[in-house]
C-alpha cells in the first residue's frame, strides 16, 4: 500500500553535512578537503539563490556543450572558468605559494587554451612568424632567464612562446597558418639569453561560438583580449613560470575578458633601429625561483 | 623595454567583485543575481582550499569528459551534480516553492539522466515489462491523480513511468531490452484512476565507466541507487511532478549514490492476490497542484 505524500522538509545545512560525510574512509586528505568545501560552496550558492530545477540544467546543458566542444586543439571548460576569472584565481594561488617559499620570481598569468605540448624548438635569434600578415608589425624580442635567488644567469633554460596572429587566431584555428606558426621554443645560451621576431600582438576575442560566448553575452561582456605574448620559461631545478607579457599601449587591459592582465605584465615595445627585419624591440628577462627553496 | 616583474599582489575579495561587476547594464537581473552568487562562491572555494592550478585542471578534464560522454541518452554532467546532491537539492527548493505557493502536493524527486522525452503512451491495465527477466518480479501499479487544493479526481492526466531491469540497465543502455521497454504513459480514466504491471524494483549502480565513477571512487563511496520506479505526473492548469518511488524493503536507502531518497517516497509492496500475471501490490495515488494558486 502507498500513500499520497506529503514532503514538507527541507534539504538544509543537515543535507550537505550527509552528502560530505559520505566520503569513506579511504579518500585521499586533500581531495577530501577540496570536495568538502566544494560541495559546501555549491550548495550554498544553489539555496542561497533558490536555484531551480530548471536553472540547473541550463547549466548542466552549458557543462556538456563545453566538453562536446573540446578537443585536443580547444579547450571549452577551461575557457568557461577563464570568463569567470578562476583559472586567473587559481594560476594566483598558485603563485602567491611559489613566491612565499621562494622569494621574488616572474609574474605569472593563466595558460589559457591554446598552449600545444609539442610546440617546436627553434634557434635563437630566428622568427615564429611564418605567415607575417599585411597588417602585422613584426618585434623582436629578447632576453634573460636568471635565478631569482642568485641573480645568475640559466643556460639551457627553455622560454616557449606563442601567439595569435591579426586576424585573432591561433594557428590551430587557422587554416591559413601553418602548423606551429606563432609558436616556438628557444634554449638560452650560456649567458642565460634568448632571442626570436614575433608579431606585435594585438587584441582579439576569445571564441564565441561555445557555451563561453553564450555566457558573455548574457553577462553583456565584451569578448576581448588585450594585445598579448604568452611565455613560458623553464630550467632544471627551478619551478617553471607560465606567464603572459600584455602591450602597455593596448585596448581592453582594464577589462580583459579572461581576467589575466596583471600589473607586473606590461611590457613598453620601442622603436627598433638598423634591422629592417623588425619595427619594434622587446627586452623581456625572466627570474624563476629553485625547486630547492620550497 | 620590459622588466623582470615581481608581482607580490594577491587576488582577493576585490578581484571577485571586479569579476561581478564586469556583468553589463543589460544583463538580465535573474542572471546577474544567480552569477554574482555562483562566481563569489566558486571564488571562495577556490581561496578556501588554496586550490592549485594542477588541481583545478583536473576539474576542467572532469567537466569536459562528462561532455563528451554525454548525448541523446545519456547525461553526464548531470550525474556529475547527482553525486554531489545537487539535483536533489535544487529539486527540494524547486518543489518547496511549489509547495509555499500551493498547500500540499506529492512530494518531489530527481529527474535523473534515463527520462526519455518520447515515452510512448500505453493502455491502463497493460505492462511495460516486455522482457521480463527470469529474476523479476512483476508488480501491480495502480492509483489516482487527484487536485491538491479540492481533492477531486483528474481525468486525462499523464502517470509516466520509468524503472532500471533486474541487471540495473534502463533499456537506452541495454541491447537485450526492446526500445521503451520498461517505460510508458498511462492517461486517468474519469475517476483520474491509472494502472499498469511493471517490475518491483531492485537497486542498481549508476554507470561508472565516466568522470562521475571515477570521483564516487576517489571518494571512496559506492555506486548505487535503492530500488525504485521514476514517476512523472501532469495535467492540465496544474503543476506537474516528478517523482521517484522506493521500495521501503530495499538496500541502499539509507546511502543513496545520487541522495535523492526523501521520508515521503517510500512504499510498500504488498502481496497480490488471484492474479496470475503479478506477485506484488502497489497503491500510490498522487496529488497536483493547480497553477493558478501561484
Amino acid at each position: 500500500m502507498g500513500s499520497l505524500s506529503q514532503g514538507n522538509h527541507t534539504l538544509g545545512d543537515e543535507f550537505t553535512k550527509d552528502v560530505i560525510s559520505s566520503m569513506g574512509p579511504k579518500t585521499d586528505p586533500r581531495l577530501r578537503e577540496v570536495m568538502s568545501s566544494f560541495i559546501k560552496h555549491v550548495h550554498d550558492f544553489a539555496r542561497e539563490v533558490q536555484l531551480t530545477t530548471d536553472e540547473w540544467m541550463l547549466g548542466v546543458q552549458m557543462i556538456n556543450q563545453a566538453g562536446q566542444m573540446s578537443d585536443a586543439k580547444r579547450n571549452e571548460g577551461q575557457l568557461l572558468c577563464d570568463v569567470i576569472g578562476l583559472e586567473s584565481l587559481v594560476d594566483d594561488i598558485t603563485y602567491q605559494a611559489a613566491v612565499k617559499s621562494a622569494g621574488s620570481a616572474t609574474a605569472s598569468a593563466i595558460l589559457g587554451p591554446f598552449w600545444r605540448h609539442d610546440t617546436p624548438i627553434r634557434e635563437n635569434g630566428t622568427t615564429i612568424s611564418f605567415n607575417t600578415p599585411k597588417d602585422g608589425q613584426v618585434a623582436f624580442l629578447h632576453g634573460q632567464v636568471t635565478c631569482a635567488e642568485t641573480g645568475k644567469p640559466l643556460a639551457n633554460a627553455t622560454v616557449e612562446a606563442w601567439q595569435a596572429s591579426t586576424n585573432g587566431l591561433y594557428e590551430q584555428q587557422d587554416d591559413a597558418q601553418i602548423e606551429h606558426n606563432l609558436r616556438g621554443k628557444f634554449v638560452t645560451d650560456a649567458q642565460g639569453h634568448f632571442s626570436f621576431y614575433c608579431l606585435r600582438p594585438t587584441p582579439y576575442p576569445v571564441p564565441e561560438d561555445g557555451p563561453a560566448g553564450k555566457l558573455l553575452r548574457l553577462m553583456d561582456r565584451h569578448v576581448y583580449r588585450p594585445a598579448h605574448i604568452h611565455l613560458i620559461a623553464q630550467a632544471e631545478g627551478f619551478k617553471p613560470i607560465t606567464t603572459q607579457i600584455f602591450d602597455s599601449k593596448s585596448d581592453y587591459l582594464d577589462n580583459d575578458s579572461v581576467f589575466a592582465v596583471k600589473d607586473g605584465l606590461t611590457v613598453v615595445f620601442e622603436p627598433r633601429k638598423n634591422d629592417p627585419q623588425a619595427e619594434w624591440d622587446l627586452k623581456y628577462d625572466l627570474s624563476l625561483a629553485p625547486v630547492s627553496s620550497n
